[in-house]
């Protein structure tokens, strides 16, 4: 199962378990998988920023990857996230996880880039360094690598590279890159990919009347995305609007940058999904007025749901 | 009437008005005016980010002041943004507006500042070059400036400068800065200073609960932020954030970088705020499908509140 | 007399004199202007990022700009620095110094450009707003700017707008953009542009072997930059490179960003061109090793160039 | 042998040698190793960011390291630069080369630190992460990293952690944080700590003035840092000179962000050092006109250092 440019739906963006201790959680590993794909997850992308990737050891990451890999069982595709600093560890990385079952691997550019030439370059030494046969997925998200790709540039990017299949877009705004890029698709100036948007789904009404696929992204409560796409696409687009805003004040409150992933797994844990709220240092903690804040959040999405019911 | 740590209720941040070909538009500036203060403005903040300010020369700034100030006439505090690369210039404003009738200003830190230090002797700089009886609000917008300000940071700033005399916030995630602050203040370790947040107001209601004074910040429907204010004010919080969720999907879609202040004067002027939508170049423009985003939004956005009342 | 294409030798960034207590002090401009046109100056360049233009408000920024083009009487070309964050602004200094006598103006990119599409097009705003009548050198400063012009975007720009006639090179490292610059010139890629280099001045005799026509830049002692393209454009390379080797041990120490300027100020008054080395705050001070720092390095500079002579 | 605050003398920043086709050349790091020592190196730094430290996998690091520690063997310190992401990863590294013989390890902060507290705080869970028996050093470096630590803070982590015996100063300008530091420790208060300087040593001569114990840094010249180190200590400061501005112009020429360490490599395998200026991708390449350039001032120092001895 490789990932291609016909990858739609809800990708959920896994968080890395931990116990109280900070060691890797694998038995959480396995439960937040059950619960992700009864959810609604239509795949699964693990490594991602939002699953703390850089705080893992590479024998961690494999072992983290190893276990999502053989929970899932083919059940959906799996993508992990391979970004770093260095072309010869994202070439490691990501010939281990094809190698162990996994459908693509994600990469964002470092932020060091600048101009289009030096993202569209980059990009070309990506997919040598994975190899040909290993579907990737581009992320575009400016706010956390500072590297802006224009619209031009993606363009490039799918040209010159067969093996990039996905844009995970989280330009912000970014929504006319969307309309941009579905219109080249439109007029062959762009071969066909799959659009699956990010920031927490928080524009993902909006993403999905400009044509994207689905989303690839993190939220506490994932059925709100899997919930969202199928009305949308079952063609309730105001039944899709009704249930994302009552998702809405709790998707804004998860989406502060690094601090929301703490939101994340406070409510996966409190949810059961994971054993435990912890995050690997440095990383925010919640105070005692973050948690009541979140508990309101609740109550209220809870009230707001049952009266769409 | 001089800006002072009392300060509280919604501080509008004015948009500027341009004719269709870039022009000031002062007969727009006057029905602007009348517009915030019918919908419960107890402020208003004019050259601001979102006011283009650096789009004016020095004698449109001075027109557009004037003429906001004459048309206020008293009736609430107006305090105008003077945030600039160099403090002769930032002098010579703030002076200026002084002698017409301002109550305060407004200064962001400039983006190279790195280091606490660096920011805390910058801004004895600024109360130096602006005078010590010109109160002004410190405006902490990291996400525009890149520049990170401790809570530590803040303290000795307002320990330094008898005339900062309000924190603009908008840090995010900012939260816990609230906290921190007002539990200085509780202690003893920091005087006495008003707190208005930015973003849009899109975090009203925990801000509210963390003890902030109201909001400075703008929003094409402000009444949102007078009414939370003055439900939560009044005790019913439950109110507050039945409100604020109606129209958090448009204040969502109206905060995204750059492209929002186009959402917001489109609004504006649908609403007839004032007379033309037009930003000065270098500027986003609205596509069709933007604006079918924003009427679908207002749509729901009218449902919704008359469901309320 | 206009800026074209042809313009070539050593246009020196001069700084702006203050009295002690910050004051514009034009008798020392007077003073300045002799002295760098002494030195062999081909032309000035006021206004720039040494010359502390964000620090001085407008009216004395057209002060000082009036003051130069009267002591300079039309002997050089005199190219005024028009920077800044809006058009408004830039369209009227650039307005009131052609029209006072300037030969063109200089505009660096603002710090948020990213993508190539965003520097083209603002770079075809400003050629509009200064008006297609005004030659305007593109400044290339990455180090200062944070943008990262492509040699294919300085190309486009060329392309794009008529009036853009010069480039201010100070990318770092920045030679094989000169080559690649004068090749695309060779091949009639691009309409012939003069290129002046920066930076001090500490790759001059490298950059002119790539072919550039001389310098646009600052050093207290201007005279290096003069006789090294003298030396170099007569023929003899190897005494513009011991010329140079004689002056880099003060160059590079001038060269510290930010800090630099103040080296610079203390020697221009050591010198006698300047009454005074204040610079107008925020700004770096000297500390006595600064100083003995400097005063050895003129020491032994003096020394190495009497074995020259 | 582990580092302490008595470090002196000049620790050479290693480049890792690749084979033509990029493979971790061995024996050239072997070779690379005997040069060094008899160019008068009293340590050496591998894994710095001039070491390609983020091109290689962890497998690749561990070699290369081994490798070092056994041809070294115990004759001089060797500290292995250990930063990146993530602490795990940060941990395991450290653990590895102690455990194999390394005297002690290198970090720079992540570039998403801003204010002090944040630095502060970092550096606490850095020497957490290694263990306070593993004595490791701070590279204060901003043109890389973006993060500036102010001198209060590098005196506070110093007081924070005992483990930090060293300070790699690369800050530019940074010679007034010397004479802090020095004059920070001479008051009682900060501890003392070794202070070694970067920047390819081109404000070396000033660093010593200072009171820096020496430099950590690379040049294909090694020799000179030694040589300008000994004429300085042993109280011979003209010479230190004399020999420092024989060899600026090409020191200045490898100082080129990014581009010097192609300028490094091939000067290295030109004098025997390695076997292949190879650099591993993405990385600039040599043009003609730059090897020209570089064989023009190799040419000129031979000259001028003949013309010394």
């Amino acid at each position: 199962m490789r990932l291609n440019e016909q990858a739609a739906g809800v990708f959920i963006i896994c968080v890395t378990p931990f116990t109280e201790d900070g060691a890797l959680d694998l038995p959480s590993a396995e439960r937040m998988v059950e619960f992700y794909l009864e959810r609604g997850a239509t795949g699964l992308t693990v490594l991602g920023m939002m699953g703390e990737a850089p705080k893992l050891t590479m024998a961690e990451s494999l072992t983290f990857v190893d276990c999502v890999l053989k929970c899932v069982a083919g059940r959906v595709p799996v993508v992990v996230g391979v970004s770093g600093p260095g072309l010869a560890s994202m070439a490691e990385l990501s010939a281990a996880v094809m190698a162990s079952g996994a459908a693509g691997v994600m990469v964002a550019p470092p932020s060091n880039l600048r101009s289009d030439a030096q993202i569209r370059s980059y990009f070309s030494q990506v997919a040598q360094a994975i190899g040909m046969d290993t579907p990737f997925v581009l992320q575009d998200f400016p706010l956390a690598t500072t590297v802006m790709i224009s619209t031009a540039t993606i363009i490039q990017i799918v040209a010159d590279n067969p093996n990039c299949v996905m844009l995970k877009h989280e330009d912000w705004p970014g929504l006319n890159k969307i309309t941009e890029l579905r219109s080249a698709q439109a007029s062959g100036a762009m071969r066909p990919i799959s659009i699956l948007v990010g920031n927490g789904g928080i524009f993902l009404p909006e993403e999905l009347a400009r044509g994207v696929d689905g989303a690839m992204t993190g939220f506490a409560f994932p059925e709100m995305m899997a919930d969202v796409y199928h009305a949308y696409s079952s063609g309730d687009a105001e039944r899709a609007r009704d249930l994302f805003d009552a998702y809405l004040p709790l998707a804004r409150y998860e989406q502060q940058p690094g601090f929301g992933l703490a939101v994340r797994k406070y409510v996966l844990a409190k949810r059961g999904a994971i054993g435990s709220a912890t995050l690997r240092a440095p990383a925010p903690k919640l105070s005692a007025a973050d948690i009541a804040d979140i508990e309101g959040l609740i109550e209220r999405q809870t009230r707001r749901l049952e009266e769409l019911s």
